[in-house]
């Protein structure tokens, strides 16, 4: 089977326009099947505030009420991701940009209303990949913003790291997938203040002494589930590191094993 | 050959959801090949008015400035361009969102300034269907908005209008393209102010007396030369007039002839 490497990149990069126009550069020179996942940044939130739209958050969480995921949707699948493709199709990479919307690649279900209702948030539920495959066989690059839909009209605000996961066990039925994490750490750390204190491989028994010594915690929680969703349903390899994990041999990343 | 509808919808559908929501329940019940092109409707001017970024007009046109540009990106090919390709799944026509930067669909020379500057404005250079026919026959309706790029990462805010004419002359080679521009009244009127005065046929020699008599004049002009410059351009049918032209057959409109 080719190999087919999924790779997310965060708001790090995306706002900081010289690291993301270097990281594309890069990206557009890897060779092989490649799809890209970004992510808002903090674009969204300066949008909201310039439109006085208020930012409601919930443990870190955004609620999406309608105005938010109407900003969301003109940054993230607008401004970010047309920006992303045209720098993509300038480096000789023919990119083309996706929301879940777009050849109905990523179908969600509205989170239900529980304890706090979140709005337009959406949860995957299934992954096409019939339309993508087709793209990917004709030398396309599929740029992923993280929105999805409902099929009914509903356009769904998503997480990126669920978005890549989801894309990376979908596409693990026709490809070697593999996922990439890109940070700004080099990947999970013993001592967060370190960046040389690498934990250069985790499996779920490793994963849960880390949890329980307090070392996985807060924000890398989600995402470690996320890889450890994907190593689980046929992802060949899963790993979270800086950018440069993908282009240097000689880089100290993180690898998610079973 | 196979035909291929193009059909460009304006902002007097944009602007009414549910007008908009029954031309496109109408648009994916069309059978055969079909590519949908949008204008931009008001919400680039209310988003603009929202965020205090003076909107510059010059005879009629915008002039394009940095933050006019990322505001047509985000309103164009974020929150419209998405809303539609949700709504048209929906109604379970797979579409894709475009912008001429993605799978380099169109690609565009900024304007040269001369008397006036109108900004981040591109003139058409080249079409590029070689990713869009695959998706075309794999039953996919490519959806566009009018940002185009120029291949250097510059997208480049272009008339919707001919963005559907050098679409439809760029698919000729390949399909009977058949062109369709709706709006907002039956066709070309002799009389603006009477709805069946619809000139029923118009060919180069009649059009230079309708132009003479001052029946085609102002934002008519440059719809009608997008018109001629398709007919005139192995583009097989072109036509003006409202929705209903294309999903009825006792309609009347204005069928462009050689």
């Amino acid at each position: 089977m080719e190999t087919l490497k999924i790779i997310k990149i965060g708001g790090n990069i995306i706002d900081d326009s010289k690291a993301l126009a270097l990281f594309l550069s890069q990206f557009a020179k890897l060779e092989g099947l490649k799809l890209l996942v970004h992510g808002g940044g903090k674009l969204a939130t300066q949008m909201a505030q310039k439109m006085n739209v208020p930012v409601q958050m919930n443990e870190g969480r955004r609620i999406t009420d309608e105005a938010t995921l109407d900003i969301i949707t003109m940054v993230y699948a607008g401004k970010i991701n047309k920006n992303i493709v045209a720098q993509l199709q300038a480096n000789n990479c023919n990119a083309i940009g996706f929301s879940g919307a777009d050849g109905n690649a990523i179908v969600s279900v509205k989170r239900p209303t529980q304890s706090i209702d979140y709005g337009f948030v959406g949860d995957v539920k299934q992954v096409n990949t019939n339309t993508l495959e087709v793209l990917l066989n004709n030398n396309v690059t599929p740029v992923f913003c993280a929105i999805t839909h409902d099929e009914n009209g509903q356009l769904l605000n998503t997480n990126a790291d669920t978005i890549a996961s989801e894309l990376a066990i979908g596409f693990a039925k026709h490809f070697k997938t593999e996922l990439y994490y890109c940070f700004e750490k080099n990947g999970v750390l013993r001592d967060i203040s370190d960046d040389d204190s690498v934990v250069e491989k985790i499996n779920t028994k490793t994963y849960q002494t880390l949890i329980n010594d307090g070392i996985i915690a807060d924000g890398m929680l989600p995402k470690l589930n996320n890889c450890f969703h994907a190593i689980n349903n046929n992802v060949d390899k899963v790993c979270i590191g800086k950018p440069s994990m993908l282009f240097t041999t000689n880089t100290t990343y993180t690898t998610i094993q079973k």
